[in-house]
């Protein structure tokens, strides 16, 4: 088959060039609905620009994978067609387990983690459309250990190109500067070294540089953007909203939802245990974006019950909660009993949130694989020793903050 | 109120800042809805990065407005509070008008130009917020003719911010360069004359290259962007769905439509003439926005309309239609015949698009207002005869195409 | 052999490669002297972001060319060794024979047209590093007829990687954004046809546009900067400065020269015809750069000549002409008599210079070669005619400015 | 006096503006000579698009000084006409006594700190032209102590308008992402504290974030660029040439220099202590720009000497020398014998060089300002402390460097 088309992205000189069997993967319907789920969920709350899709975010990390199989073949690495393959349909399809606004709903609308989702949901739409051998090979990439463990790394490890799209992508839509890390030149120093029979990823010594700035960019990107604290504010409001709508669907009085929801919710009702799902809970699933929501939020704020009328209300017009920074015990208990007087339950009215990151997982047994550079000597070494500053031994101690939000402002 | 909000916009230096009333006025529903609704309504199909809101852009426009204000003052023209507050009331509400998709969908859904509904929404929002003698200040301003016509030509001219601020966020957004007009060079050198009793907008000699680029830059969007084929395939199909909902509910059997959608297209048929408007109208136009458009196609989908959940489907796939240009009539009937032999109705199956465009529509009498430059020497000339070249006289010559769309090209 | 440098550009994503044997001839001494010639002469008087030198954009215009190559092979044009290395020194050394100050000095230094002396210096230099036959072949190229047309179109036509580097390059470091064009785009739709026996450039119709913006940009790029006013104000002053040295020399009075200039100006004094140049000729000309004009006139301002120190003193204390637009016979003779009467000789203080530029040269017999597109049809048509509007008809029009400068300001 | 102009700064959105006295000052050939100064002296040899001159970063300097004028009055914080006069001049002239080549060469040129210099300079040339008290009081702003603290602290501390400006204008010349800080964050949200009875610069908190990652950026830029091998390598070598200058001018055999040359190295051989210079000297050194090195350079490259004649061609030939790392002892005394083994002499030949830098000084007592955090709470803390991780702990650890250089690569 000869289709191909060129498609344009902002951050990148040249064209994403799509071809089969990409191209009809693509054009799927369960990869057309990434259009519809903004990549950064409740960020444009604070950053009005950051409106960029899924769609185009799988997208650039889909090119950047081509570019790093160039790039390895070039260096004398030995990368078959099926492996590249399904390289490339794992770099487009790593997030397929998000639902609507990625990350901010995550755990208040499915209690399994995205991954282990994303791997049925691979099984379940690859296998018709490109055989059980080749959704097999995707789902074995992304898991770990994966056959070449580099591969693996690529694509859910401290260097992967899922990050590497995403943070320059989201800087530049938000309009921060911080995360325009330097993805040419990481690229271009990409390597693979054969490390106690594993073939693991590293990076040359004049690499070095690029991948440090890169790891501080994503550092200062957490906490610019992800965490920022009106994004947390707006998370916690949404998940009240729908903790509400949970505890109603368990009285047996549930409020509106549209069909894929209702369906949806239902086979997450049925769940057993979360290594298998349903083809109702998949086929629902595939169902739901950020629209689901939305219809949803504005018809709740009609809905008879004050509660959840009164919080989708306060989303809907964008009055977000009040922040407390590591509150102690006192204010959490003048705040419950404030709210309690005006009759707000605090179950749904005090929320707590703890973002917390390590800016970069150095190495040690058994945990994160660590960045590997391999010098001019031709020494393998850990890169935050390899450095001649702390930079990264500093940023390796966990960042822990704590925020109570009040969702009912004025009762400050 | 001394309460004030640095956003952060991707395409200006300057933070926008926003104070009251403007703070409040962007916290009402009806203004957060504008993150609702995208500034190109389809064309992510052919550009995935434009997946930008109209809320980002009606502030870019009012930063863009306030930027004007300033150097208006600067060169020693009075402006008001009253003229200053209205103006940029204006630049912020201009497009209240627009529903779900923006443009693609403008005559699909309500049969009255948008600028008219924005008049009453304006009317209608903003009266209780701010009082009845603002709100008409702020539509005197948007209707022609108004008080001080460089305020409506500012805000509704061949020069507006309202285009300012779209070419370079549509160009940004959709990565290509054609759009990065030269902003500030514009401003810096804008001016008001006094001709023939009327205060016009005017630009200094100096700015006239920046301002013929820009118009040649409004000219390349149209066809890259605006009127690209893809763009208008969407547009053809996504019209084709709507035209068989009417159809389904002229029939007395409507399909799904959301709560909010519903309520509107009831007020709509009840619609007696095109000035004025029901509360019922403006509350549910108000609750129209992208995410009805959505959840209703994914439903309709499942129809038992085979034609409507056939269309939706395609649409939701995005198997866009396939365009015959400038066709003859031979093909017209011959695919007619190919449709109807398939049992596809021609009506929805086979659409035609005529966009047009005229790059720079100067001076008629009685048309549209022309650009008008201040020489060194200060003479008013009007651009096109400014200019050393006839680059705006080829423009000003109208551009049509026609389009003819086959919705179901596997039939071609 | 396997060295390779990988250089970064602040144009271009990819870095730009150099290997044997463009590493080599990089690493002359007379590619070397390209950092030492600024690209724009005298432009950054206007800009000061202008600074950027004929080294980055020679090896700019090589990466493109590069690009190119790469483009016309996948479309099937084949393309030998030997044909590739000529192409790619050739989009290198294309400028040789530019001196100090670029275009801004052109005439006033050497009487023969640039391009005439770098083939000579391309022979000269390129025999002994890569042989005689290397350096016809890449003469050749340069010259019209050339044995594959559009080889020759790629480096001096009106779609050239030579205008491709410089228009976004100059826009990019002046700082404006007319010239941004779309590099990419052109890239990928460029194509080659049989046409009367000759292989000659064409672009796609999905091109057309892109090519159609970029011809545009070119022509507000000339009248933005490379004819801006004080640009050419500028110019006027340092070529009457050396008007004044040229007849110091011929009065046998000669001021201070550093030894290259001396050298120089002697062989170009012995020239007998303007096809042949002496060994010395071109020896010396490749030991000038820039630094030998700034220090020569640092020298000058002292020099004992009233003329002479006057004129070096108001270029390097930025004191410009002053530019009377279409000056009238009147204006001129009473601006000779109030020099005169200063006792400064209108010969020096009194310049004219007359820009022209044609935006598009479209296609007329034994005239410039046409920019062709191949529509979606397979037919070929001229850019200007395939176009719906007449945007590249109206800039065929040649537009020809007259600027009278009056370079001691204080006397007007 | 109404003189204004607008300048056109490739960084900046908005043009820089000058109006009197400022504009009289840029006009002076003491500053027009910034335009024959490369800011970043040698690493054009690394990034080929770094050729940008002292000039444009001047005005960049001044741009945002005239921004943080505009905050603090906003602020709240008294500011007189004369302090805002003596800071913008401070912040155009600051680097007056950077010499050719700027950093790379200054201290083969002048034994003294360029600061001191530049104070000589700036009363020399601007008390006549506005007068000595204004001179005074731009200098003692330059010094330390200096009367309002926080105005020194923005001209010459680690949070100044030098090291924003060219921190962005280095970053975006060389083309590598690190360097584009946040400069709009961080204006915004400077203010001004009493400590001490000093008034002393500080940041609002919800600008901590924006210094922190231009503490970053910087330790980043320098590594990356102002201490790059190769640009080291490259001063190695012009600083050998230099001394073998100095070397032939003891010896009472000097090679050819430019006048302006000749008289500065004459008076600077005539200077006695290093706090007062003669007229002769500062004349002298102002005549000076990198065009008197490169003419030199080319006619030293014919001296009879074999030594300047070598290493002057090696330097226009760009065959830098060879660096080794942490070289030991006996790599050391095996290069020595080679090179003598050669006839050329260790002296020249082999030359060291030991970069270091802090990356943020944080406070101790008697050592360098620390940058100061205002709390939301209003407290006042060192960055360092404020922050989350030890992110500039870690960047304030000294980095230390040794390098090797072998100027004749070919003996290795």
């Amino acid at each position: 088959m000869s289709r191909e088309k060129y498609i344009r992205d902002p951050l990148y000189e040249d064209f994403i060039v799509l071809r089969s069997p990409y191209l009809e993967v693509v054009e799927q319907p369960f990869f057309q609905r990434y259009r519809r789920i903004k990549q950064l969920g409740l960020a444009d709350m604070v950053y009005p620009g950051a409106d960029h899709s899924r769609f185009q975010h799988a997208l650039g990390a889909f090119h950047l994978a081509g570019l790093v199989v160039d790039r390895l073949r070039r260096r004398g690495i030995q990368i078959t067609e099926d492996e590249e393959q399904a390289f490339l349909l794992a770099s487009l399809l790593h997030d397929l387990g998000h639902g609507p606004f990625s990350h901010s709903l995550e755990h208040a609308l499915i209690p399994v983690r995205h991954e282990v989702l994303s791997y049925a949901l691979i099984r379940y739409k690859l296998s018709p459309l490109l055989g059980q051998d080749v959704a097999e090979r995707v789902v074995r990439m992304l898991q770990n250990p994966a056959p070449r463990t580099f591969f693996h790394e690529l694509l859910d490890g401290q260097l992967d190109v899922d990050r590497m799209d995403y943070l320059r992508r989201d800087s530049f839509f938000c309009g921060i500067p911080h995360g325009q890390i330097d993805v040419v030149r990481i690229l271009q120093t990409l390597t693979v070294l054969k490390l106690d029979g594993e073939e693991v990823l590293a990076v040359e010594e004049k690499g070095m540089q690029a991948v440090e700035a890169y790891l501080i960019a994503r550092y200062l990107m957490y906490w610019a953007v992800y965490y920022h604290r009106t994004n947390l504010a707006a998370q916690a409001l949404l998940e009240a909203v729908f903790l509400r709508v949970r505890h109603r669907r368990a009285e047996g009085d549930p409020p509106f939802l549209t069909p894929a929801f209702r369906r949806f919710l239902d086979a997450v009702d049925g769940l057993e245990d979360h290594t298998s799902f349903s083809e109702e809970l998949l086929e629902s699933f595939l169902l739901l974006d950020d629209s689901d929501v939305w219809v949803s939020l504005k018809i709740w704020q009609e809905d008879h019950d004050p509660v959840l009328s009164d919080l989708a209300r306060r989303f809907l017009e964008r009055r977000l909660p009040r922040a407390y920074p590591d509150p102690d015990a006192q204010t959490v208990m003048d705040l419950q009993a404030r709210l309690e007087a005006r009759g707000l339950p605090p179950v749904y009215y005090l929320r707590e949130k703890r973002p917390s990151d390590v800016g970069y997982a150095y190495y040690a047994p058994g945990r994160a694989r660590p960045i590997r550079i391999l010098s001019r000597q031709g020494d393998i070494l850990e890169i935050a020793q390899a450095l001649p500053t702390d930079s990264l031994k500093a940023l390796s101690r966990p960042v822990e903050r704590r925020f109570l939000f009040l969702l009912a402002r004025e009762v400050h």
